[in-house]
């Protein structure tokens, strides 16, 4: 048509090159677009891997297959997407003032590729141990290269104990996958207080920790791992506390960015470690872009850069560097850091940053639960969630949501995620409009209330966490005679008083101060308004004794 | 505490009315808080009330309890609350210069109570037939006490036949309730031409009827009911084109704001009928408010009043008022209508207006439509669902989103709501932040590939409605073989040409105009690119045949 070819050379045949690749074929039809990959398979779902080890995915194949379940393969990208892919071509240097870059072929023939616009989305590679060894037994997991041995040698029998180390998000789901399907003897070691630390603070860790146990999983929280060392027929690894001794030991620590060739070529890293990009994705160097794992994003809460190996900004990213580099207005906005991961039946989702992040950075952070049911309580199927709001004294800024439970959590952290990035306060947070019906959502959606439980305690309506240690508190239990029964309180310090009776024969009570408890936390904080008014000083258990339920045996 | 004590009093006990007097019990206690209610029964979630008939809940009092198990009496609300019910108190006329509420007992008593702020939140009643007999065979359903007959009749085995005038959210739910439970015989008369209309357009309300009928609902669209006519042992239901003998007439075509009080009073109606509002739920009369089914909304949409008697709204408008009273900063934000309802094994929901709203107004507004799974699609779970999303061009403003499907909808129609709520472009909807993780989601968001394929529409890739009629259309079917044969395309004039072989084989097709036709439309939207690139004319068909298929009986 006309138009001045260019020349677009991509780095990484993942989910972020190729969904720029084949938006910018269809754009700019006429131009020239590059894909040089490291690996023979690409284009794989990774964040699947984990279910081909659980068996719900049958063959590693299904996560390179499109939704009409074709192969995504070097042929397929050519034949249907136009987009010429080189598998197993290494990049090994960006000239970037020669418009260059120098790749090394399957077969070892060194060649140089002139580029326009070169694109860097080189990914991230998982993070190691120090002193970490080489050897079949410890492995990272990462690329489909990992998932097949781990499985083959499960459906062998050759594994009965793995040692996972990190109980982040990958961690967590090698966790259910080899106990579900494999029966596995799994110890899993976090060096923090509790599991997905940086996803959930340790409230909701703590549930995830109970739904673990409950599983069988061995969990080890605060257990730094110190050494890994192969034995003839085992690997073990120490920890302050104890040994562990186990056939396989995974290292599920996070990944870091992938970026050697980046630094080699004198493009600038930002704070994270990873490139530093603008809204439009470009970098330091001229004519060089990065997207994906490789690349910072810019937190919406927090207006710095951030570190977000997640794929679903991967996907956004290749497709608004398409449209950027074919000159369309397009940028790419602050993120939340959405993110959601299955661990046995509990579903676990956050946006925004959590207390500790919030409180590291200096900020003050304060913390609202709820324990609610997913629908309407009258509905058959409704299932217990809870909340954890995060948010700012003050600005009263939402920070964070967290949602954990049985019933959904991660479309919640949707609709957080959409307010958090408009840095929405817990007055809109609380405006928030939902469709109800009974089967769906209850008529005032959980969020909605945790914004307003937080609105109450901005009122001195105090919640205190779920995981507080009650011992030794005055506790006034408000809930009926047969809820009493049914979960009893232990400890000797407790005073029954129905919140019917409170109005009635509150005035017996003393001056406090009483920690107010029942089963979701709302007839509890309705007692403290009482209680305060009547001059006594109260505070209660956010959450009620439904989360602390959900969280017990699972606090370390 | 030396506060003047004030005198509110509320008119109606149901979530808005009692949400209000609730929460400003609990801002400021020493205040007079009196609802009066007209009837006994009061306090229950109205939206329960089909899955009562349905069976699903086993009592209507189960409606009417907390979370807790307590039932909402008067009582309740005296010893918990610190709220007095007048229950069986009927409110007859509002003297707004005196501050005087006049009300009649339920022993026939009639007094006046003083106010200094007057709530109105008499709700609504259900809309009537012109000329609709007034006979236990027809009847309404909008009250426990509509309820509890239907179903006890139904249990007796004396209800085998019923027609349901209306397919709006109730009608469709009860079609279901009475097919489900009881396997009644259910005819189901709609005047539009497809279900849920003012909830989704017809394409997405074709996919609605395919379900009913799917399920043995006896729909018919585009009937007018002409005539209702008691028999001795029947009813009879005319329309232009039928006769309809039943055992009971359920007309379900609406409810109309309760609005009689506040015209006697001279408090002002807006252009819906409802009682206009300001943002601070205040009326034309001074210290008269309104809340709830009643009054009206500002819709986020048109910036103009709306009439969206929602229970959502009406919590949330309750306790709006009551910060409003207790002299807080709040107030009730614009609505975009976010809605619903479940329809057998069927979920359906929108947030914004239908594209048939937006044209009624003048506004131009364009469709996409786009199929896809609702999460991973290699994830074993994986449901299928349509999004229909209507926006504007040229401002490429997001007007609405219907979601249907057997996969998440509710959630999906309350993350649009929120970017709706803000006045959100295709951009910034195809920007959306999802918590990804393969059981929960795709890696892109299906609302934001809605999104993106409306920015290709705006390209030039024109999806065609899913029930546009192919026949004397040149199709091009660019699916592979094995899909061809699973899903046939009837008709004549198809020419088949995987998307595989486009590249190579494409030269050899006529100019067109063709219809591109995919399983899902993803890839006859991609063969578009191609085609006019090479000097062809062609359309495609949106969603899909996968749409087309999920509509498959739903045309009328």
């Amino acid at each position: 048509m006309g138009e001045v070819e260019r020349r677009i050379v991509i780095v990484g045949g993942s989910a972020a090159g190729l969904r720029c690749a084949c938006r910018l074929v269809r754009l700019r039809p006429s131009w020239s677009i590059t894909v040089v990959e490291e690996r023979e398979a690409f284009s794989y779902a990774a964040c699947g891997l984990p279910y081909v080890v659980a068996g719900d995915i049958e063959e590693v194949d299904a996560l390179r297959r499109t939704a009409d379940g074709t192969v995504r393969d070097a042929a397929y990208f050519a034949a249907v997407k136009g987009v010429t892919v080189h598998p197993g071509t290494r990049a090994t240097a960006i000239d970037v003032g020669a418009q260059l870059l120098a790749v090394v072929d399957r077969d070892g023939t060194a060649r140089e590729l002139p580029w326009d616009e070169l694109v860097l989305a080189t990914g991230a590679t998982p993070r190691r141990l120090p002193g970490q060894p080489s050897h079949p037994r410890v492995c990272t997991f990462h690329v489909a290269e990992d998932a097949a041995p781990l499985y083959r040698q499960l459906a062998q029998g050759r594994i009965g104990h793995v040692a996972i180390i990190g109980a982040g998000l990958v961690g967590c789901e090698l966790a259910e996958a080899l106990r579900a399907l494999w029966g596995a003897r799994v110890t899993l070691l976090e060096a923090a207080a509790a599991p997905l630390p940086g996803v959930v603070d340790d409230e909701i860790g703590a549930v995830v920790a109970a739904v673990l146990r409950r599983n069988g999983v061995e969990l080890r929280c605060r257990a730094t791992v110190t050494a890994i060392e192969v034995a003839d027929d085992s690997v073990v690894i120490r920890t302050p506390a104890e040994t562990v001794s186990a056939d396989v030991a995974i290292v599920a620590i996070g990944v870091a960015p992938a970026v050697d060739l980046a630094i080699a070529a004198g493009v600038a890293l930002g704070p994270t470690g990873a490139i530093a990009v603008d809204g439009h994705l470009a970098t330091s160097a001229p004519g060089v872009w990065a997207v994906g794992d490789c690349a910072e994003v810019r937190h919406a809460v927090t207006g710095e850069a951030a570190y977000l190996p997640l794929g679903s900004l991967a996907n956004r990213q290749g497709r608004t560097l398409a449209n950027v580099l074919a000159g369309r207005e397009d940028s790419f906005p602050p993120v939340t850091g959405a993110v959601a991961v299955k661990v046995f039946d509990c579903n676990v989702a956050a946006a925004g940053i959590t207390r500790a992040a919030a409180r590291a950075r200096g900020n003050v952070a304060r913390s609202v639960w709820i324990s609610a049911h997913d629908c309407a309580h009258y509905w058959p199927e409704a299932k217990e969630i809870a909340v954890h709001l995060v948010y700012e004294p003050v600005t009263e800024r939402v920070l964070g949501v967290q949602v954990v439970g049985e019933g959904e959590a991660a479309k919640r952290a949707d609709v957080a995620a959409q307010l958090i990035a408009r840095r929405a306060t817990l007055s809109e947070l609380g405006q928030l409009e939902h469709s109800y019906a009974p089967p769906y959502a209850p008529a005032v959606e959980p969020l909605a209330v945790a914004a307003w439980v937080a609105q109450n305690q901005e009122d001195g309506i105090i919640a205190c966490s779920p995981l507080e240690n009650l011992a030794g508190e005055a506790v006034l239990d408000v809930r009926h005679a047969d809820e009493r029964q049914e979960r009893p309180l232990a400890g000797g310090g407790t005073t029954a008083l129905p919140l019917e009776e409170l109005r009635a024969r509150g005035e017996e009570l003393g001056k406090g101060p009483w920690m107010a408890v029942c089963e979701r936390g709302t007839r509890a904080a309705e007692t403290l308004r009482w209680l305060q008014a009547h001059g006594r000083y109260a505070r209660y258990l956010g959450g009620g004794l439904r989360l602390r339920a959900m969280a017990d045996g699972g606090r370390t």
